[in-house]
């Protein structure tokens, strides 16, 4: 049994808005992704999601409010909530969420990430 | 809806291995531990914990092996599996596990804790 190290994670990979999967429990996932500029509007029917930034900032654009989180930072966007993750520079953020959850929420695009890469 | 900023939340208490409650999702929650010391042997019958160290340096004791985290560094300890965590300096940790979690496990003693505070 292995510990992660996030910093190294984060060196394995350069894409953006494609989590990867580092740790599984609970039937809930720690995924890793780097992003940077606007994604989609979208929400989650059933998964409450978690978003951590670690490097960078995240704005977490709901329809009516802005989260601005910086390193050390987290928000829940509960079920049903639209929202847009932005964020101006690259950002490495930490997302908490069950396995069954797809990037793009209920809305299939082409930013839809299935068969996430375990890294 | 609220932002939460682990290194404020760290600030609102002293206490050790007395996990506070920051967020709830999934049915998980994400708590916040100071430790210092060694805690007791225990497991968990059906949840997997997560340990997340944020400052300082915690070793995960298992029956034949030792895990030892620094900042930005995880460890998934799987369900049933016995484990002491033990930390030589005060630590800040961060844990991601089901609501239902005891942080003694199976275990009950002076140091269990119930009925967490939120902060």
């Amino acid at each position: 049994m292995d510990k992660v190290n996030l910093a190294d994670k984060f060196d394995l990979f350069q894409d953006t808005w494609s989590p990867k999967i580092v740790a599984e429990l609970n039937g809930q996932q720690i995924k890793l992704a780097k992003v940077q500029g606007e994604f989609d509007w979208h929400h989650h029917e059933t998964e409450d999601e978690l978003f951590l930034v670690v490097k960078g900032e995240l704005v977490i654009e709901l329809r009516d409010q802005k989260i601005t989180l910086h390193p050390g930072e987290l928000f829940v966007v509960p079920r049903g909530v639209e929202h847009r993750p932005v964020a101006e520079e690259l950002t490495h953020i930490v997302l908490f969420e069950p396995a069954s959850t797809l990037n793009t929420g209920v809305v299939h695009s082409e930013r839809t990430r299935e068969d996430l890469e375990r890294i």
